[in-house]
């Protein structure tokens, strides 16, 4: 956008970064607070893009062997007991379910019916390992039995008194892949190998470029061996976690006695993990790429990737426009990219057309057109691309259109990721100074601050208590950017000064 | 199957029809019940095929203009009673959330904490009429935002205590479209239209034969004005919903004050339907192709069309074989039917050959070829189909096999609606004598009596007193069926002999 010109989005991200979310994701039509306290409605503009999200993942899944299933939706309370630091976990923010009927009161409407108190009290899935571990028992006998690879898509809830449409919500829907396998080393695999699912889908389909590698013992998940996340950086500096993978070894098999006959006839716990990712990815993919004109969506998973509409003036030539746009908009939608047909809006609504503008803009569709009467007298197209100034438009050839509309997708889903992957690497910085560390996360704005770490709690503490920042990752060194190298030098940590092998992605997070 | 032969599934179906259904989702290892009351597991087998119907529904969906959304999983106690006769049709079998925190107990384990009892109960939702109804209370404000046609993809939970796989659990997956119309005829337009969108759904992919009409009062959906379904004939002869669709005047938006502003600017409630299919679906499937051998899976909804796998004679050739097969298998890939190329199975398990197609047949797939090397020497490929007794085989030219094959496909989706429509019309009959009703359903097996009503709920209770049976539906005559014009006559009443307009379809029921 250009300078003084007046932006869509009221406050900006410089004047006020979370109110600027909430407003880019009620401006799109993408979601909304509900009546129910925590959960959140998904309107059809969120959702079209969630049906994306999980048809191009869901794809991946399979393509690596994974299988859908469904598995309850209550946990009995003495699963998630099962596994000590798994239900120390989650007990603390859980939707508890201790009856199955509603009876007349007597003062009138209706009242939980004491007589109908269940004999144990059911647990609304915060996540699946009890519930599916106790199946996965069943499943599982034999080595041929293994390996088992099983996902799931539903909806979870984790009780949250704070929430963020999509960034942290009571209810959420997301994926949950869970395996068992023979041997550590192939459940090593498997781990290692749906994160790198997560950060090809992170950076091929929502063009955010993140690092990926093992959490620290503190910030694992509950009740897992090895934590490994991708995460990103978003528009205000600050990490956002958008996918887990979770090395479980044989706690969970223990827990629900998941073992198997080996090939010497002998008996042994299965190698478990687990691996997720949700509806939060959705608050990524706003925060990394979206502007103060309001939402901007990478291609590859709009809804819809080109949004056009008529201007008419009076009633001039108003059939031979509307035709003209049936007509080009079908030639649109023989164009396949990315192994499928381009979506193309005809919006043909009876308001504005400078609203009409707006609000595409707002919902950021990557390509929109205008058709007036002169395009139509002259054949052409006028386009207009949200990876550009909104007023901002080139003219082409009706015929040579198409084929011009194709590559501009194919540049501005490029050209996403690239400007997301500067920002990114010029906000991250090596520091060996924990006064610099200081002054980095307080004065300059922040971001990520790759630093030594001597690996003890004590000094995670210590960087959340003075910067409320946390160590992200020990990340693999990501190619073709210039400080990777820096991760896997030896040094010194910046608290203690005690020997460190590597450096720690250190940042404030979501 | 052929006589004499001992057929896969034990019981048959004449033996013992409830335990054979039982036995053939086991067998095809579609799902199972889970170790929490009432929910169950549906297993990779059933999910695809669950996966299948959603994509092709969605479909319909979209293409008669509808968008999905997603709306929270609780419904606050208040919203559940703002509509009378909604309330007391789901109040007495709820899951109810009454706490959000689990604490360590006094005994140790943990108990449901006191401290963290909810303001007001959420039940889990049944149905989402009043959650939706109270978002679209916001989003309708005038007739520009009308028609409002949303979809929504979920789980709901009806606490069910005597529960069967698929046909009845306490948590199953659906879809529940939500409509809201500015006038009475298009709301009707539209229940007319989804329920005709189910039924061509039934016949045209699940090649099962429906009867679609109306219901009477006393099986409408709680606070509907008028409730129509599908409704089919398992093969005991008792019918099975399949899907509803619901025509709910006004009753829910003065409940949930759904107004609008009219173009007169006047204030009206809106006019708003809903409608709904579940995985109770796959078990019409089952029970409506399925024989003593185990699941018959119509072509145009099978996980896989085609399972194939080597026969080895020792070492012998055993290279050439599996290169014949992934070959073979890779030219079926490439042809493409009901618009999806087909499915196909290469199963190199090292299990015998025998118990791995007695396997696929109780898995229903629909073509299964065995790959010996003699079929690789002679470049032939020996086919057997799920329509037919298993130890009948044809043998193709491998040129020619893709097309044989997608003909069989084209075939067996046609045969099996052709079956099932003749074993309903078969057990279809008129009756008009109250004596011959009980003889009908007492000793000869039952099926769908059309017979004449006088409209009184009386009757219909002792239609349920004496034959367990209730009024399916006010059946539209179906297209090309001898009875059809016998729906229509009027007559008296087959209990008091009172005068009737048309005949209804009286028949058992799941």
């Amino acid at each position: 956008m250009a300078k003084n010109e007046k932006s869509a989005i009221s406050p900006t991200r410089a004047q006020d970064y979370a109110e600027w979310y909430q407003e880019v994701v009620r401006a799109a039509d993408l979601a909304e607070t509900s009546p129910v306290r925590g959960c959140m409605v998904i309107k059809p503009w969120g959702y079209a893009l969630w049906e994306n999200i999980q048809r191009e993942m869901d794809r991946m899944f399979k393509a690596t062997g994974h299988k859908n299933a469904y598995f309850p939706l209550f946990i009995p309370k003495s699963f998630l007991e099962k596994e000590a630091e798994h239900v120390a976990g989650f007990a603390k923010e859980c939707a508890v379910v201790t009856h199955h009927r509603l009876v007349e009161g007597p003062e009138g409407g209706l009242v939980v019916d004491p007589e109908a108190k269940l004999e144990e009290p059911l647990i609304v899935r915060p996540t699946s390992e009890t519930i599916i571990g106790a199946v996965f028992a069943k499943w599982v006998q034999s080595y041929r039995d293994l390996p088992l690879l099983i996902n799931q898509w539903a909806n979870v809830v984790r009780w949250e008194l704070r929430t963020r449409l999509f960034l942290r919500t009571a209810e959420f829907l997301w994926q949950e892949g869970h395996t068992a396998h023979a041997t550590e080393a192939e459940a090593r695999h498997e781990t290692k190998q749906m994160l790198d699912v997560y950060a090809t889908f992170a950076q091929d389909y929502m063009a955010m470029p993140v690092l990926k590698g093992p959490k620290t013992a503190s910030e694992r998940f509950p009740g897992a061996v090895d934590t490994f996340a991708i995460e990103a950086m978003m528009q205000d500096k600050k990490a956002l976690q958008a996918g887990t993978s979770h090395f479980l070894g044989q706690n969970f098999s223990r827990a629900s006695e998941i073992k198997f006959q080996t090939k010497e006839e002998t008996y042994e716990y299965a190698w478990t993990t687990s691996w997720g990712s949700s509806t939060r990815l959705i608050g990524g993919l706003v925060m990394t790429h979206s502007d103060d004109d309001g939402l901007v969506v990478p291609p590859r998973l709009a809804p819809s990737h080109v949004a056009i509409w008529p201007v008419f003036r009076g009633d001039e030539g108003r059939e031979k426009i509307v035709e003209y746009i049936q007509a080009f908009a079908n030639e649109l939608r023989d164009v396949a990219l990315w192994g499928r047909a381009l979506e193309v809006e005809v919006d043909m609504r009876d308001i504005r057309g400078g609203d009409k503008q707006w609000e595409w803009v707002k919902k950021g569709v990557p390509v929109r057109i205008e058709i007036g009467p002169r395009d139509v007298d002259g054949g052409v197209v006028t386009v207009a691309r949200r990876d550009r100034s909104p007023r901002e438009k080139e003219t082409f050839t009706r015929a040579e259109a198409p084929a011009k509309i194709r590559a501009i997708l194919e540049e501005q889903q490029r050209g996403l990721f690239e400007r997301a992957s500067k920002f990114r690497d010029e906000n991250t910085r090596v520091i060996d100074d924990y006064r610099a560390l200081g002054s980095f996360f307080d004065k300059e704005g922040g971001g990520f601050a790759l630093v030594h770490w001597d690996g003890t709690p004590e000094t995670e503490v210590k960087f959340k208590e003075d910067y409320k920042a946390t160590i992200r990752c020990l990340a693999e060194p990501p190619p073709g950017v210039a400080w990777a190298d820096r991760l896997l030098e030896s040094g010194k940590c910046v608290v203690s000064g005690q020997p460190s092998a590597r450096r720690v992605v250190l940042a404030r997070s979501y």
